[in-house]
Parts: C-alpha cells; structure tokens; sequence
C-alpha cells in the first residue's frame, strides 16, 4: 500500500463512508474492449490504455477503491469462453493489477484484488478444485502486493465460502459478495444465512453486487446485515449493484430479462435514482457503497455527490458538475434555466421515447416455461370445438323440454 | 492529409459510405470531463488523455472522420459561459486539431475541423462580427491543416450560410449541417430550401445533426435532397443524429425536452435500433452517416456493422463483438443461448423498468405555457358555481310549470 | 313529429348545440344483446326492453336525438353475417323506429332514421342495385315518419352520396357522416371534397363518425368545414367519434388496431376526455355533436355538462353527477375528499394498470404486412454468416499485408 | 325461495359452481342512476326499470345469484350522504328485493339480501347500535324471503362478525365477504384470522369483494381458506372482485389510487382476464365466483364461459358471442378474421392508446405523504449551498496544501 494510506478496515472501522467504483466488463463493451458473452478481461494485456483510462475516470469520479480488472480472469474461464488467446491468466491478472495500482497512487485510493464464481464449481469440481483456480489469482495478488481482496458475483454462498477460505491464507482482508436478491442464494439459502456463513469463513465485509437494481440490493444487504446481527457476529457492509432498473426480475436476477445483455438501454439509471440509492444505502448503514454492470463514472460521482457532506469531501470530478442541475442556471431558453434546481430533477419521471414498449417484462426462465406448457394443455381441454359441443347439448335439452 | 489517405470528396465521389464519429460533449460529460450546460471543450488542454481515448475507441468502432473537439471552442463560448478559464481558444482548438490528427494517423481516418451556432449571432451581432469568429477559429484549422471543414449545429440557415462563406476561403472542402428536423429550421425555411442556401453558399456536403432521433434525422435530410434535385444543383449528404428516441419533440428538438439533459437515459437507442438507422439512411442516399449527443462507440460500431457488406469492411472493433448477439452461443443459460439470433433483437421492444414513467413527454415551449393559460382562463368562465347556477334555473323553471 | 318540437334543422339554423347520442352496438355487445362480428340490430324485436332502457339512458344524459336502432338493418347484412334469423329487415327497421319514438317522446329528443355502408357497394353491385337497399329501409322510415335521416358510417364518399340521393327523396332533413379521419377516405378523397360532394347531393348536414377517436374525427370535420366554405357551399355539421384513444391508426381506424374489437377497454376514454372534445368540437363550429362505438351514458352527459353553459341547460341525469367530482366533496378520506376539484381530473393522467403493455400499437394491414417481408428479404442478404465471409476476407488481407 | 331450486348451500355442498353478479354502484353510475361519491341505491325506488334491466343482463350473462341492490341502502347511510330523499330506507330495500325475486324467476337464480359496512362503526358507536342497524335491514329480507344473506365490503374483520351474528338469528345461509387483499384487514388481522373469526360467528361462505383486482382477491381468499382449514373447521369460499387492474394498490384497495372513482378507465379487464380469473379461482378451490366494481354483463358471461365444461352449461346470452373471437370468423378483412382464435385473445397486451400515461400510479394516503415530508426536509439539509461549502473548504485546503 501507498505509505500513508488508510486500510479499507481502518477506514470502515473509522466510521468513513467508501465509495467503490463500477462494473467494468459492460463499460468496456460498450467502449469495444470487452466481448459480450464470454466477458473476459484480456483488455488488461491488449489495450491497458482503455483499461487504465476507465480507471482514471472513476477516480476522478469519487472512487476510494480500484478493483484490479480480474473478472472472469481465470485460466479455465478465459480457455472456456471460446477465446483463442496467445494471453495467459496470470499475464492478465498482473496487468490488471499494475493499471489499478498506477492509477490508485494518483489519488486516495486502495487496489482491490478479485476471484468471482467460476466454471468448475457449476460442473461439480471438487472443492480442492476449485480452491486451486482462485489460489492461482491469489499468487498473483499476492505478489502484486494489493491493499485487500474481494470474493464477489457468486450464487452460491457454498462456493462464496470456498472462495473467502482461499483468500484469507494472505493474511489481507477479505470483502465477500454474492450476486443474490432478497430471496437469497440459488440453493434457497436466506441472505441473512448466507451472510453469518460468509462473516464465519472470515470475510470482514459482506454484501451484494451485481444482478439486481440498486433498491432490491440494499434490501439484500438489510436482511445480511440483520442475519450477522441476530447471529452475534460483527461485519461490515458492502453494496455494488446494477445500474440498471429491474423490478420485473426474479431470483436470478437480470440475465433471465428478455433485454439482457444488449436491449437494457431504457433501464439505465439517471444521476438523480443515483442519489436515492446512495441515500438508501448509507441509511442502511452500509458504509461500503459502489457499482457494478451498467455504472458509467457519473453514476459513481453521484454517489459521491449524495454522501458530500457525510463525508467531508466532494469528489474532484465535481468540477464539471454543477449540483442537482446547476449547470443550467445560464441557458438561453427561460424554461430549461427553469431546471436548475433539485425539486425539477429529484421528480421528474423520464419518459421512455417508445410507446410502442411496455414498462416491465417477463423474465425467461424454466418456470416460465412450465407455466407456458400448463396454459397449452390447458387450452386443448377447453377448446372452442367442446365448447360447441357443450352449447349444443344444452339446445337439444331446452328443445326437448 | 497523411500520404496515400484519399480526401472525403474523393470518397463520396467514389460512392463510398464515410461512417462518422459520435458527439463528444455528451460523451464525456459521463466521463467526467465536459460540464453540462456550458458544454465547452476545454479538457483537449486539461485531460488531453481522456479525449484521445475517445477518439480512439470511435476509430476502433469504424468511424473515418475524426472532429476534432471543437465544439463551443470560439473564445466568446468559452468566456460567455462562466467558465474562468486560464487557457484561451487558440490553444483549445491547436490540441484539439492535434488530438484528432495523432488518433486519425493510427488507422483510415480523416481529420475535420469544425464551427457552430455562435451566441453573437442570437444576440444579433453583425454578419462582420459573427464572420470574425468563425474566422478566429478557421486560423487554427488552416495552421493545422485539417482535411477537411464542418460548419454544423445552427437553428438558423443564415448563420450557417455566414460560416460556409468563411470556411471556403481555406480551400478545403466545407460540409454543412443543420439542427433541424423535417419542419426546417427556426424562422420556418424549410429542410429543402435550407440546402439550397448552403449548397450555393458554398458547401459540398449538406445535413443535419443533433436535436431529433435518427429517423426523423433522415427524414429531414432526404427532404434535403429532394429541395438540392429540384434545384438541379448536386450535394453529398450527411446525417448524425441523437442517439435517443425523440418522437414527441417539437420543432426546436431535444432540448424542450422535459429530461433534457439529465434524464435522457430511458431513450437511449440499442445497437439494434443502429442498425435500422444505418439502413435506413443508407437506403435514403446518405453516404455520411454518423452520430452526436448519446452516442457511445457500440453505436457507432453498429453503424458500421450493418453496412459491412455494401462497405467491404468490418471495424477493428467487431473483434469484440459477435454479430447479432453471436457471442451468446455458448452462455450456460437455454433461454440465453435462444437469444444468440437476429431475429429475436430485431423485434425486441425493450421494457423500461420504469413503471411510473409514460412513455412520452411533452415538450416545454413557449406555446405549451401559453396553451395552459388558455385552459386556466377557460376554467373560470366554465366552474363548477356557474354551473350550479344553470342547474337551479333549471329547476326553478321546472317547478314552475 | 311530436307537435311543438323543434326540426334538427331549425335547431341547428337558431345556432342551437344538439346532442347527439352513442353507438348502440358496442353498448348492446357488452350488455349481451348484440353479437360482435355481425354487429346487426335483431334485438329490437328479440329484446326490445334492452334496446329501450338504452335509449332512455341517452335521453337522461341530454341526447336529442335517438337514433333509431338500424345499424347494419339491410337485408343482404342480416343474412350475409351467418345469422339464420326468422326475423326480416322490415320488422326489425320497424321495431327500432317504434322504439325510438317511445323514448323521444318521453323527452325533448328527435328520431332519426339511418342507412349504413352496405356489403353489395364493397362486392361491386350497381349504383341500382346499392340504392335498392337503400329505398327499402327508407320505406319503413317514411311510414315511422321518422324527423330527419342520417346516412352514416361510409368509407367511400361515393356510395355516400348514393345514400344521400336516395334519402333525399323523402323530403325530409337528411345528414351524412363518413368513417374517416383527416386523411380522407378509401380512394383518397380528401375530407374537404367529400364534404363537398355530399352536399351537392343533398345533404344539409356533413360530418364524421366512428373509427377514430375524437380529437382526430373533429380535425377531419374541420377540414370538411373548411373545403365546404371554400366551395361557397352551406352546410351543419356533425361528428360522432369512438369513445377510444386511437393515436395510433391509419387511415382505417380502429378497426386495424390489434385490439380490435375485444380489447380495446384501456383505450376506453373517461368523462374529462369527453369534456375536452365537447369543447374542441364546439370551438371547431359543429354543433351536431355525440359518440359512436364506446359511448356510454355517461360519456354523453359529460358532453352536455360540459356545454351547459351554451346551451342553458344540464341533462336531466346530472341530478345523479356532482360536476368536476363535487360528489366527493364528503368522502371519509381527505385524500379522496381533496380530488373534488376540477383541476385535478383535468389534468389526471390515468394509469393503465397493466405494466406488461404498451401504450401504443402497430396497426396491423396490408402495408405492415408488406414492410414485414421487405424485412426479411434484406435478412437474409445480410445474415451473420456473410459478416463473418467479410470478416474473414478482412483477416486474410491484413496477415498478407 | 321458487319451488324446486336449490338452495345456495345445497348447490356448493353438490360441488357446483355458482356465478354471481356484477357491482350495481358503478355500472349505474355510468348509465346515470347512482351518484358517485353517496353511492346509494334509491334509484330500486325512482327508476325501477333500470335497475330491473340490470338484473336481467347478468341473468342472461349467467349469474346464479341476483344480490338485491340494497348497497349502502341503511338510513343513517341514506341520510348521512347528502341525499335529500323523500324515500325511507324500508321502501328502498323492499324495492330492491322485489327488483331481484322478479328477475331470478326469470331463470334459475337465487335472491340474496345484503348488509355492508356502516358509518356508525367508524364513527365508533357501540355494538348494539351497529347491530341494530343491520337489524333493521334484515326485517325486510326476512318479511320478503330472501334465499340467503351476505354480510359483504367490510374492512374491520369486528364489523363483520356483527353482521353475520345478527343475519344469522334470521336461520338463512348467511354469507360474508371482506373488502381485503391478502395483507389482511385495518387492524392487521391476517386473512385466516378473519376467516376463522366468521366462520365461527356463523358464516356458512366466506371471501372477499371489491378493493382489489381478481388475483389480489383469489390469492386473498387462498389465506382464508388456508386458515380456515388450518384452524380444523369448514365453510366454501366465495370472491367477487374488482374489474380494474390494480397491481400498484396499497392495502386499503383502489380507493387511494388517484384514478378512483372518475379515471379508472385504463384499468378496466378485457373478457380474456376474466377467463384467467375464471380459472384461477376455481383452481383455488373458490365455488361462488362472481364480480363487484366495474363488472359488465359481458365480464360475468366470460366467467361462465370459461367454466362452461365444468358447469355442463352456457350461459344464455351467449348466444350473442362467439368464443374467442369465433364471432369475427366472417369479417371481410383477412387480418381481422386472423384474430378469430383461442391464442391470439389470450396472449395479447393491449395497448393504452395514453403515451403520456405511465401504466402504475403511487396511491395516495398518510404514508405517502408522510414520506414526502421526510423527503422535504432532508432537502434541506442536503441543499447546493451547503454542497457549495464544502467545496470551498475543499479549495482552500488544497491550496494551502
């Protein structure tokens, strides 16, 4: 670590307010560096500029953390997606570590290394396997020398675990974070158990990221928190969700949505949604507050924007951003100048532009499917043709009567 | 121009499709860098990095005309709107122009230059004095040699003659485009004649960008050419639209907008609706064909991808990208893995996520405000007391018969 | 006629609003009396009750005029439409004048007898054999003595104005109502000169009615105005519009929505709409106003209320309506209480309820259809297999360089 | 009761399903009979025929059950609403039960009188009072026999007890139905609760009527029958919901929507919800199916259609409506006869026609308004000046830095 720099523990135990950064694999892709599918962080090794860059942008935005871009930067998964690459993992992970360590020393950040869910798990590898995949990234962590670790973007907390037991051998701390709902795991384990299970596998940090909007995601953290508090343990508590709206999700979250991932545009967050999550969130009492999927650095500063005066500081990017609209205090037209202020932009309710679209969908899934399959067997049992036959019975008897 | 590059004219005269970049101001108003309101480019001198990269992705996303980020950059922009800035427009624009040309030199791209809407001529300063500043700007793009020379973002066809006037004095080649939609521009020229006045003030290619969605921006432009062909003057024609969806705008376009500019989120177009605009633009006889304010290096890329067969060529960036959602083919999910077809994105219609929101707005204005005092002077001569006062008539007549 | 009634036309000539009244057969439909598809007025004679009470409920509402229950009342349509009736034309023309005269009676209202578009006109029968069936209704409305005549729901101004020249003949007041909107009719006849034409043929009253909504039936009368003065003609008009929101037709009307017929209730327009149009239409100068499909009783008594004032009176069923919501004005709730005001349902934007639909259709006709193959002709030149073709030319060229 | 009828128990003990009728509050409200805001039923007294026509079409639509209009028909009731009637409730609630038994013997239906909440509970009179007012209702049921009671639209579980103690003394089936959803009654009582509670109090059927949309109330009635079963005792289940969509209401129902009682429009159920709600509630084990607020004819007839198989009987008004769609089998153009089948009905989304609508509303009430003064003040606290101070200091300690 930077000499001078407070730990991400000595931070939360201080009472301070961290503020992550976002979800990097979508920015990228949206930037062309990252494929959509397979969501690999080659970039690290072929384009650092882009990588650094995004990096920069955050930081400038208000973030206190730099997750090194080791998402998906296993060996089997970037063998497994279908990449042909002459890269390696290790290769990939130390470049990511070296942009985030560059850019975290030009303000006050810390550099976080990350494992996430991994392709053995879901083909029923042993649980040495699986260690042995994130005791690989660790190494190179390790060696990086990063400020502290981050298991995240699990289902499963079982695995969640596995991870967390791994991460701990380095003697740094530990942040967990499952990509759940308020209806918990895959496995149906509750947020809150999986919480208590996490902190007892020795993270010091539990929370959510990614898969959901960021109200449903404070809501997981809530039941977390409660579960670690019922239970007697201490934790702190960490929140990246999407910055996308997804009322309409079930239990796995955004990926089951029919627009996921390249029709998720009219659900994109504005800054104003940005400073009632950030609200939200420190009111939860999660002091650990960032993004995940969908979060341009806007979103980020917003955050920082929200929790200013909580937090003594405004984040630097705020010099190109007047507060709560500000910046039109000067324009031309009497009734845009008429927006700068708060009230206008914490109730506008934006309009989509397509009228030819519903407001939520129906999220694809196996039991979406069933259903499906009951209403068409359904539908030949009642059919027009009996129907029919029953109006025609029902005339024979009058008739006869 | 670098050795070998052919120039834009030779281009269109080849019947090539030249792919345009997108708009930089909002672009890197999420990034952090460009104040929202003023608008001005001053980070080409303070964070030349983040406007490098930017050029660079659009590069990597197919675009061959690289603008230099000029935008706002006339010294009366600069200093008009509140910002105190210790840099003056000359060296704005030089880094600028240098910027745009380092980034062009890294692939098939051509340099341009370009000038807008000016407030001295909203404030009816004289032909002279607007013409000075344009001139102002022209110094610098002639020092730096540009390719070529865009005088583009005016309501008003007049001030847009005024800076074609100017920018042909160079020599160079000179497009011209427009903010208007179908209904032409503010004092009611319409989109043919508009043409006309540019095309005999001097420019070789003519359109409009800004202010409307795609379709309506083509729309205007093939009235465009339709007023240039009844002339029997001859034209190249561009187009770069908003990358949001603007159905219910008025004829001053996005800004009466009531989420304009910071809840534009839910009209943001997919790649999807790219490539539906690239067609259509395509099939209109447009053969520049970019975007402006929303537009992110994914839309650009789409552009480019659906005119890949008519252009013989795949941007850089389609590395990254499996065509109509190819990359999805291996992803664990069935329902996922559906999704990996044209036909299911092509007739996607999105959900917002948003179910408090309408789908249309209406747009601020002048005639609005009027139109409500009409309404509110009518309800007092139609209340409910008058009414009761007919209905008692009413009965004492009734009681009285 | 009842001695010491007003005519229609000496009402309208004294500068008098008349209310005209609803569609009958939607109303029938979803009462159980008429059979949605074949849309023909049996009733009269199978249910008579039913036809009355509805006739009652307009009266109360302020309709002045009942129009006699003859909707699709020729012979051809009652046996064209799959009905095996032992009930003829004659009797049910007959029964609906009764019917309507009964409850005419009752108040200050007028009968009016009415022929529709009919099939022989769309399967190419002779101008001889159209205007047969015409003349047999019209026979029964001479020995009714009906007040006036109304040839309305026409799609082709032609087979009008063979309606027109058939009634006429009777002596009597005879308007004529189109099924179109501001595009013209089925052959492309603007409203303006089908106006026009109707009037050469006799008719003292024009306008439109059903298949559109009313803010776009009363632009189309408008232009109807608009061609007539233009002409040096003199005319009353009419219009009877949906009680629907159709923004989005062609120029069929509603009958090519998706909902059509049987889900159209979100379209369903509420009592405050219905002020809205009374007082376009009034400012328009028609002053023979009422509702077509959709229409019930208490849409019609909004129109009356709304016109109280011009017309010195309310509707006898407003003893049963406090105006702008004053019947609230004692409710438990504050809440409810504070919605008795008409502010708030004049500018109430009614939620659908149904976050799963759209606002907006595509209608759907030939021209869709069209557009649909056109779709995916160009698919299939530009599929994913010929980009990756491109692509891998693109390769190949780039490792010979 | 008619000789040779079953009884209303006899027929559920039998396995039969029983249809009910609609609500006549609104459906007369809007043909002109019932004012909005009082509610009451004087118009079985002032207009006989239109309440008896209303009878005769959900008889025709298949109702089994003709509930006597004696809605809110209690003096205090009658008194208490601003209505200056020279009408007794006696004479009110003696006409209805006439109005009902001379429609039933048209057809095989069952006359029920009914009772429903009081302002003398909310306005906290003693039991013997409230009781007392039910007693005087039920002397008219008894003196013109009646086939059986509802206690019905009920929102204090306590209320309801009363009421079915009281019709009890009379020995008549006494059914009683809640005006709750599934998050129970005001005072927080659990639907199982409530349903044990009355059926201990001698309650034969017990549901839920009106407040909520069909789901709501089938999932409503699920927790009764639940508890009930649960808690070792017996009863049937009945639920007569609303007709409106009302996914967005809070506990207390569709009175707090800000669309109740003169914009609900939009939220109206096609006949295809109705077949969904059909088979939901049957499927749940519900027996007495029937509909309250916004219920047409054409609502319960789909009702019984849909459960036509089950009940070996269709209902006769169907004779002027073909299933699903069959009736547009003959419709001239080719793309409206494509809707006459079972799966285009069932899976369409109707649009609004309302794109300036959104499809969910906040409900109003002291929560939500309490909210936003939390919401004010923390404005306050959090406002651009503040944000501005912080800013500064944030300036100055830099440059002493």
């Amino acid at each position: 670590m930077a000499p001078g720099k407070k730990g991400i523990i000595e931070r939360l135990n201080a009472g301070e307010v961290v503020i992550g950064d976002g979800g990097f694999v979508f920015a990228l892709e949206k930037r062309g560096y990252v494929k959509a599918g397979p969501w690999t962080p080659e970039a690290t090794v072929t384009h650092p500029e882009a990588v650094r860059q995004l990096h920069r942008e955050f930081l400038r935005a208000g973030s206190n953390v730099m997750q090194a871009f080791t998402f998906y930067a296993s060996d089997d998964k970037l063998e497994n997606r279908g990449q042909t690459l002459s890269i390696t993992g290790v290769q990939v992970n130390e470049a990511a570590c070296d942009l985030a360590r560059e850019v975290a020393n030009e303000g006050d950040a810390l550099v976080a290394g990350g494992v996430c869910a991994d392709p053995s798990y879901l083909s029923c590898k042993s649980e040495t396997e699986v260690k042995g995949i994130f005791k690989k990234q660790l190494e190179v962590f390790a060696k990086k020398n990063v400020d502290f670790l981050i298991a995240e973007y699990f289902e499963h907390v079982e695995e969640a675990e596995w991870a967390v037991q791994v991460l701990k051998t380095s003697g740094k701390p530990v942040a967990a974070s499952l990509c759940i709902g308020p209806e918990g795991d895959m496995h149906g384990v509750s947020p809150g158990e999986c919480a208590v299970r996490l902190v007892k596998a020795g993270a010091q940090i539990v929370g959510v990221n990614c898969h959901f909007d960021p109200m449903t995601c404070v809501k997981a953290v809530k039941l977390m928190k409660e579960g670690v508090e019922k239970a007697g343990l201490k934790a702190h508590y960490m929140v990246q969700p999407l910055a996308f709206h997804t009322p309409d999700c079930n239990c796995q979250g955004f990926i089951d949505l029919p627009e996921f991932p390249f029709g998720l545009e009219p659900r994109i967050l504005t800054r104003w949604d940005m400073h009632k999550y950030a609200r939200e969130a420190y009111k939860a009492g999660i002091k650990f507050i960032g993004g995940c999927c969908g979060y341009e650095p806007y979103h980020i500063r917003a955050v920082a924007e929200e929790l200013a005066l909580e937090r003594g500081v405004m984040p630097p990017g705020s010099d190109k951003h007047g507060m709560w609209g500000a910046g039109l205090e000067m324009h031309t037209k009497p009734w845009v100048r008429a927006r700068a202020r708060r009230d206008y932009w914490e109730h506008l309710l934006p309009a989509s532009g397509r009228p030819l679209c519903a407001s939520l969908s129906t999220p694809e899934s196996w039991g979406v499917t069933k259903g499906h399959t009951d209403l068409l067997q359904h539908k030949e049992a009642t059919s027009t043709q009996e129907m029919k036959h029953v109006l025609e019975k029902q005339k024979k008897a009058k008739s006869s009567a």
